[in-house]
């Protein structure tokens, strides 16, 4: 394979741009972002060869990656659609039943696989992206009998060659799965960030305190809200259900402190001891 | 120093043995464990010189460090300061009224240094100890003025050596401070796990998408309820005002997707961001 065109050249975007290049997947990547402090970032950084115009760029490629936020990735795809032709397209988003969607009202819809490599950090743009970001990692590949052969064994090579393990879900198992193992950890983390800065307030002492186990659960915090608000808005309904249940797992804990239950804390605590099996 | 005697060898206090030998602050350690194999684990990984009992132990100590979860502390204290003459007794608990209250009703009050050092992990038991545990963390010393100058200043030492940053706070002040940067992440923790166990009812293949922000909100579920349930009942009045805080955050959380209010749920975000000027 020759030319990758990624659209949106940050994080993922650009982890994506230096991997392929490293591991010599493509030959070639040019960039499309519409940040222009952005795109000269990539440049610097050698995560892409150039920098081009969304149609031009479009034109001249073998395989576009669409590593936007999920709002602009909607978008975009319905004005790329009708560019592609022999082209492949694949989306990198969390969310993945309002972008199959909308690559299937299409005539050429085979052309699109849409894909989620399990991977990211709380950090975003060109700066953040890192070569080490996929091996090792699962990736979900949704949808994939609606995929033309040769785009999702392209797809298939390219994170294979990427060293990811992959995993075949439809689109709404995918959300659901989404909504538990990510995106409630992201609220949890927000929640809890906006938690302490209530009390902080009061008291800016708290903070010589943190300590490791606060930074891991509250380290999510930092992720930005471009990314994250079209996130819980696409998958608003699974990410209520998780948040509801997560709220009434909370007052459990709540009760058993109000009421001095002891033995119930200790088992509720033994409970989620068995997430040892889940985690390494 | 010559000798100081380690009650609990686990995490912590293993931690402590190590880096007391591997810094030369003593010349020998005594490890005093309610299980045997726990002794003879710690003896076996030379955490410890020697493992004695209780009583013995302290007769023969300069200082004694008790490292046990903080309702056995709460007992242990009432047997040990009847004891005590010259020695200074310091513990390492995560929950500091309780037991500064235990301390002050005994004569030699002053022989007791109220400590803690803000490290630990989801770990327990001697094989989780590691010599790097303290090195550039904060730990906290409270109700300074109750302690005796001597015994202050031995424990002072100590924590300077081992290279930590002292921090002093009444001990009602670190339950408030502790409840908010390290009880209610572990709760949060533990409330995340379960329900995710929840829904692994329904369905295994969830677990597969597991990714590092999943584990690094959920690590702490890992933690042992010997440990956190003391230390939730002991701390309850401000852990239930913290966990009332953060349940009230998620409701407004819950409430922008149930009305679709985009933009508040922004403003949720960034300003859970504003924690980057926290956190490193």
């Amino acid at each position: 394979m020759k030319t990758v065109v990624i659209i949106g050249v940050g994080l993922i975007g650009g982890s994506m741009g230096i991997a392929l290049k490293e591991k010599k997947i493509v030959s070639r990547v040019i960039g499309v972002d519409a940040s222009s402090a952005h795109s000269a970032q990539a440049l610097e950084l050698g995560i892409v060869d150039e920098i081009m115009d969304l149609e031009e760029a479009v034109l001249q490629a073998d395989l576009i990656v669409l590593a936007v936020p999920v709002d602009i990735a909607e978008k975009l795809l319905v004005q790329i659609m009708p560019l592609v032709k022999k082209q492949v397209i694949m989306d990198v988003g969390s969310t993945k039943t309002a972008v199959c969607n909308i690559a299937s009202s299409f005539p050429n819809s085979g052309r699109f696989v849409a894909t989620h490599p399990m991977w990211g950090t709380e950090f975003s743009g060109p700066a953040a992206a890192v070569k080490t970001a996929f091996a090792g990692k699962a990736v979900v590949i949704c949808n994939k009998e609606k995929a033309d052969t040769d785009a999702l064994l392209m797809v298939e090579e390219i994170y294979r060659k990427l060293e990811m393990r992959l995993l075949y879900m439809k689109a709404d198992a995918h959300d659901i799965h989404a909504a538990y193992v990510s995106h409630i950890s992201h609220i949890t983390s927000f929640a809890l960030a906006n938690t302490v800065l209530e009390k902080e307030k009061e008291d800016d002492a708290i903070f010589e305190l943190a300590s490791a186990g606060f930074e891991s659960t509250v380290r999510l915090a930092k992720s930005n809200p471009e990314m994250w608000v079209p996130i819980f808005m696409q998958n608003k309904e699974n990410v209520l259900d998780v948040l509801n249940e997560h709220i009434s797992q909370l007052r459990k804990f709540k009760a058993c402190l109000e009421k001095d239950n002891v033995e119930y804390l200790g088992a509720l605590i033994q409970h989620a001891n068995t997430i040892k099996r889940i985690l390494k």
